[in-house]
């Protein structure tokens, strides 16, 4: 089966989480993926626990099935190598601070002048330019200052970070987006481009309505815990051994969460007879909901909204979720042999195709493991030339 | 100037939040989006507050630029008007029940007959296979069966839902990707494609370290907090005025913090000199930490961490980052004006690019805004077509 990144090779020369999740996708579409590390440790992420015989295993996630190199850009061979390596490629990302690409004299400027068709996506905390430019990010910065943390929590209690790494990974999604527009544009046109994208500008895309709210009526969103503010029910319940989200938007799905609780009196009800009044009574409602929780287990709760047909979940654990019958028939555990190392189980893409495969393609490359390859078989060059670059101490 | 995604018609047969986000994506990048409601109410998203003179604001946000025309797929007429637009356009995204267009007689099998370049996206909860998929879904939903829930909030409180809905938009980011792979790969094979995305598998995909976590050692990752349980300083440290974020992952970061206490005695002490024994000592370090924060204002202490160029943030919120320099210079906020409604502000695309157009194109359709432009421009029917087609009630 063919795939729909076939023929495309991305030099990826990032470290970390967000840059190697979004060559992560397009080597999981069938991109040719090359890392491009820094001598000594290389990506700061392989320090990443846990480890596999040594081998960090978030490394595996974000850097399957890439070919890898070591360059050191502090020589000026290393320059040129890099420069000879991205001519031979379609795609470049980068996620250094900003400036640090034109300081090593390979700044988009530079290499489109050897490469007009190159696609170049910086990704970064805060982008190319603006105020914050310089400072630095993580995850968690930026879900203090997009907003992500001061909704997140419950109203008397301290602003809270989601726990995952949401960003950094929504920011690849965003990336391979990016790039794979810029792809099918470039075929029209034969034009490169030079894209810039930042955790803080994803980071307030995420942050949705809230920001109308705000623009539109003033209204500063703050956290509401589990509870959605607009509509009832829709908050999570305490069940006898954990608790049960319910969410309900419309008159059809509280009318069959009634007949659920055996409560078909409430149908009729004029406290609950609609959204509206619906909320204006929610401390009512909530009160019968939890009484009726509390009776039952998650497992009881999850049959009574499969049978109802209400939209109602337990708060699954990680380990729940990965060993879920729904996480395995959508193939998302994927095993993969890390050579020397031993195995590992990761997760796979999140889209499924049908004309085309989308597959996790292999293991994580070891540093610089691919050295020779690049020199041998993509860059043809001779046993001389071979010879010098590596004397040179240009491939660390 | 150019846009990436000219020339391509998407029909946007969606409606809430994540399938009109994708498009939404596809609009900024240039794509001409139709947008098809069923009559009546319209898309459900029409009713979400606030509202600018009786139009909902996040109905603007996520269906900015698009057109939009009514269809009654229960009418004959309507089938066939869709099929025939269908046929005029590129891509296809639906975010229906599974099952739902086949029903209808417009499932990709058939829609593949009469346009076999067709891109089709199905966007869901669960996807259009496994055992859940015909589970109905809010975001909240997701976040409680993925793990982001069981993995936010603190220790001793409970599971805790991330404030916006960040997996309906990152599912609609993974989902302008898939797109734009399926564009480019079209351009080389001619070939059209069916794509299956689901919020399980991105929310999944979110949680990034935590899947091997569990499946090469056998941790659940659980609630942390504000912590970060691998390093230390990683917290929310209590200010004066609120909370101060510090993220400090490596040795020359400490000693950056240390100076900045002005406490330099403690980048000599055994209790913290390497990554190791800080976080053994995390108790210690984050007493120390605290009673430093707590003397200062989060003001005081980002100019701290901007002088001693360490990561540290403020938790902003929500009107203080729309109204953030950085989001201004960031050409964030975006004025729509939505003709006979009024003037509102919204957020717009987070990616930047240097050869073509990425922006917010104009306001969001009003409900069958676009139906005589349809018939008459798009399709070019005869005076007498449309008048058929109006008095079935095809277009509502």
């Amino acid at each position: 089966m063919k795939s729909m990144l076939e023929g495309i090779r991305v030099i990826d020369f990032t470290a970390n989480v967000s840059g190697p999740a979004t060559t992560a996708f397009l080597a999981d579409m069938g991109a040719e993926v090359i890392k491009v590390e820094k001598p000594g440790l290389g990506d700061d992420a392989r320090l990443f626990p846990p480890y596999l015989n040594g081998f960090s295993a978030p490394f595996v996630v974000m850097n399957r099935g890439k070919k890898g190199i070591c360059i050191d850009l502090k020589k000026p061979e290393g320059i040129l190598l890099f420069k000879e390596l991205v001519s031979s490629a379609d795609v470049l990302v980068e996620n250094h601070k900003p400036g640090t690409m034109e300081k090593l004299g390979i700044g988009y400027d530079e290499l489109k002048k050897i490469h007009p068709r190159l696609i170049m996506l910086a990704l970064s905390g805060y982008g190319q330019y603006g105020p914050l430019a310089n400072r630095p990010a993580y995850d968690s910065i930026i879900q203090a200052m997009t907003g992500l943390m001061a909704t997140t929590g419950f109203p008397d209690g301290p602003p809270t970070k989601a726990g995952p790494i949401l960003i950094d990974l929504s920011t690849a999604m965003q990336s391979a987006f990016a790039i794979c527009a810029a792809l099918y544009a470039r075929e029209k046109t034969g034009e490169g481009e030079y894209l810039d994208v930042s955790m803080f500008d994803v980071g307030v895309n995420l942050m949705a309505g809230t920001w109308t709210d705000y623009t539109l009526t003033g209204n500063v969103q703050r956290r509401t815990g589990n509870r959605y503010p607009y509509v009832s029910p829709f908050d999570t319940y305490p069940a006898k051994d954990g608790y049960f989200m319910i969410c309900s938007a419309g008159d059809a799905t509280f009318i069959r969460i009634c007949d659920a609780m055996g409560l078909p009196e409430l149908k009729s009800d004029a406290r609950f007879s609609n959204l509206f009044v619906r909320n204006d009574n929610e401390p009512a409602l909530t009160e019968i909901i939890r009484n009726w929780t509390k009776q039952h287990t998650t497992a009881e709760l999850l049959a009574l909204s499969v049978k109802f047909d209400f939209p109602g979940a337990p708060i699954l654990e990680v380990d729940e979720v990965i060993t879920h019958p729904h996480t395995i028939a959508r193939q998302l555990p994927v095993d993969i042999d890390q050579p020397g190392r031993g195995k590992v189980n990761i997760y796979g893409p999140p889209t499924k195709a049908r004309n085309h495969e989308i597959k996790v393609r292999g293991p994580a490359p070891e540093h610089g493991q691919h050295n020779r390859w690049v020199l041998e078989e993509l860059l043809k060059k001779t046993p001389d030339q071979i010879d010098t670059i590596m004397s040179s101490g240009a491939m660390g």
